[in-house]
Formats: structure tokens, C-alpha cells, sequence
């Protein structure tokens, strides 16, 4: 028996060929079973035997009835739950590069942060256990397997998350339209950082905004004046790793 | 009378807060209704009237009948429609930065797409005629009005307009996961260009890789072997931004 409560895991049901494909891959955890329909799954059907889940071949109508995405692209899985980390273990590595999120309530935004997160090499992800998307189905559908490899920490406030990783010595750098750095420019980059993004409407909170150490900007060329999170993320994300890599 | 056959129009539609609210304040083309629900559009309502737009006030049942998105955020409008530009006007801009989508189904990726690349100060957008989203109202309203101030050419094919870019002196660089350039590095970003954009499931066509000039990759230090193709475009239209403006 595991100490944590059940309720606390996430990601039990994956959803989407590209989820369904890096959960098999990764092998981090058991997959119980995988629901297909139709035909160009064959590698799929094969590692999931491979991974010892039991592999049902249905129609539309049952899919659609297992699924709960409106998209699962012909594929269903369900697999042993992932659990959170403590946010202490992520800021505890001295290369953390975590990715908080407060109050994005979209879930394709979420899992899509996720996804360009992992790509950039990010350590580990930070979500409030409120006024934000929790990691739904949608969530893991739209993080295209990122799931499986970063750990997700929650959080009961975002401003408490940051007065943490500050005690543990970790920057909190809060991506702001007014922010006074460019991220082209962040001096910080290959410290132990956790970059802050803020809700798809309204940006960083106040609290959030005032207890970040830096506040960083993607500089905008155009006449609108603001990008999508997910956008923003995918750009702060890979500006961290350019300078880490450098 | 135009000399344009009214079928090629776009943007008629526009729903979505972000998306109509810039539809007002750029005012580059009429707007002839606006149909709200509720409260707390004060100052949309004062825009829409002062461009001359009949206001109607309704309720949720009569906006979801009008609306072509699922989630119209309780505002729809009908404006004059958008008209395509040819891609030789845009190629002929000797600081042309083009974003081209080659396949890129998905509205919500083709709107984000396009609302990266305003952001990014992009002078124009690529699209073809087939196998590629057009741009319909979910397009229109993901873009967050970008498309008020992004002129959007179509195309017959993506190899096609390469190598017209290419008589025009524009260079085309494919973004794919195996190109020799790393994006951070790219020589040509301060030229007249074209980003090029593949699918999301399979990236560039071969065709359209081979008559690139450049291929450029997003450096990935995670597991998972691929970007979102809107979170591609957002980094890469964010390195030619940062290249042009150093």
C-alpha cells in the first residue's frame, strides 16, 4: 500500500496516439489496458502486449464511450496512476529547471506548457491545487507523453511555492508583458530557476508578480500585444535551455 | 464591384473577446453587427458603436446559433471580409518575414501559428488552397485578431511558392527535427524570409524540404522527440525576431 492517498494520482487514462505511444515506450509505469479501433496500430499493439496490458480491439461507439477526450485518435489506454512529487525534491536538484503555472485553466494550454517544457529539458513542472487546470485526460492527451518524464509537484498557492524555492535557493523568474528583462537576456538561465507563468487572461497575479525575483519579458515586434501561454512558454522554455546548452 | 470573386473572403466571422475587441480597435475593415450576452462588454459595446456596427443584445440560446466556434466568449461579430493578398506582393518586401504553413490541419495550431508570427513582427502569412486548414472562424478567433494586421496569401502548393520566393530572392528555411542549423544560429534570420511549417504528424513534405534553402532544427534535451508544431513556430518566429532586432 502506498502511503499517499489515491486520490492524489493523475493520468490514469491516456488518451491519443502520440500519449498512448510514449507511455509504452517510457515504461514507467504498468499499463493495464489499451482499447484500438481499427487498423495502423500494429507497433502499438505490439508494444503494448509487450508491456503486458491486455489489448482490446473495439468499435467507435465503444471507444468514444471509454474515452474522455472528444479526440482520442482511435486509442485508449489505461495504466497505473502517476503520483505527485513534494516541491522540495524539484528544488532540491541544484540544475532544477521547473515550470510553474499559475492559474492557466485551459487544458490544451496545460498540456501543451508540459510538452514544450520537456522538450527544453525542464526538471519538473508546478501546478496549484486550485483556480487551475488539474491534469485531466485532456491534460496528458495534450502533453504528447511529456507526462511520463517529468514530475508534476502541486501546490496550495503559487506565492508560497515561490517563497519556497527562494529559502531553497532557487530563482523564480515570472514571465510579465512589463517585465524588465528580456528572456533573451535572463542572467539567471543556467541557475537552479522555475520560471512563473501566469492565467491565459490575466497574467501573474499580484502576490505572484511582487515575490518573483525577476520579471521577464518576450519581447513583442507586432500590434497585438500579447502572446498565448503556451506560446510563451514554448519561448522562455527554449531561451533556459539555449543558455544551458550554450 | 470587386474584381475578386467574393469566395476567396475570410474573417467574416469573428468571435472571441480577444479576437472581436481587436477587430474594433484596428478598424481596418467594416464591421456591420455585434451580438453580446451579458454584462461587462461596456467598452466593446462603445467601440462597436463608434465603428458604426449595429449592437444587438442576446441571449445565450441566439449567440450559440450564431456562433461557428463552440466557445465564443458570449461575443460574435460580422465584418467585412478579409481579402488574400498575392504572394508576390509579399515576396516583394525586401524586410519579408513569411510564416507558411505546409499541412497544418488544426485551427487551433493554424490560429496560434498565426498569432505568434504578428507577435513576432511576421509581414505575412502562407497558406495552401488544400490539404491545410483555411481560415475559418476558429481559426479567426484563436489568431487574437492577429489576423487584422497579418496579410494571409494562398497558395496552390507549398513547393510551388518556394521557388517563387526563391526568384524573388527570399530565402525559405523548413523547420525539421533533422536540419543542420540550430534555429539559434540561423546566418539568413536578418534576411527577406520565409519560415516553413510542416504538418503536424509528419512535418515537411519531402518535396517541400528539398527546395529549401536552409532546414533549421529546435535543439530538444528532453525524451520526447517533438514540438507542438505552434510552440515550433512560436520559438522559431521568436529567434528571426530577436536576430532582426539585436
Amino acid at each position: 500500500m502506498s502511503k499517499r492517498a489515491p486520490s492524489s494520482g493523475y493520468g490514469q487514462q491516456v488518451e491519443g496516439k502520440r500519449a498512448v505511444r510514449e507511455l509504452l515506450v517510457a515504461g514507467r509505469r504498468r499499463v493495464r489496458e489499451v482499447w484500438l479501433v481499427g487498423d495502423g496500430h500494429d507497433d502499438v499493439v505490439d508494444l503494448a502486449r509487450a508491456a503486458g496490458a491486455t489489448v482490446h480491439f473495439v468499435d467507435d461507439a465503444d471507444l468514444a464511450r471509454r474515452a474522455r477526450t472528444g479526440t482520442p485518435q482511435g486509442i485508449v489506454a489505461r495504466a497505473e496512476a502517476l503520483e505527485p512529487v513534494a516541491l522540495d525534491a524539484l528544488l532540491g536538484d541544484p540544475a532544477a529547471f521547473l515550470v510553474a503555472l499559475d492559474g492557466v485553466t485551459d487544458p490544451q494550454n496545460l498540456g501543451a506548457v508540459i510538452r514544450s517544457a520537456e522538450t527544453a529539458g525542464a526538471t519538473g513542472v508546478v501546478v496549484p491545487r486550485h483556480r487551475s487546470a488539474s491534469v485531466t485526460p485532456a491534460v496528458v492527451k495534450a502533453s504528447a507523453g511529456a507526462l511520463e518524464y517529468v514530475p508534476v509537484a502541486t501546490v496550495s498557492g503559487m506565492p508560497a511555492a515561490i517563497t519556497q524555492a527562494s529559502r531553497a535557493g532557487v530563482w523564480s523568474v515570472g514571465l510579465d508583458a512589463d517585465g524588465d528583462t528580456s528572456v533573451h537576456d535572463l542572467a539567471v538561465a543556467d541557475r537552479a530557476l522555475m520560471l512563473v507563468l501566469g492565467s491565459e487572461g490575466s497574467g501573474l497575479s499580484r502576490l505572484t508578480r511582487e515575490r518573483c525575483d525577476v520579471l521577464a519579458r518576450i519581447p513583442l515586434h507586432g500590434r497585438i500585444a500579447s502572446l498565448n501561454v503556451a506560446a510563451a512558454a514554448a519561448v522562455a522554455c527554449s531561451e533556459v535551455a539555449r543558455a544551458r546548452h550554450r
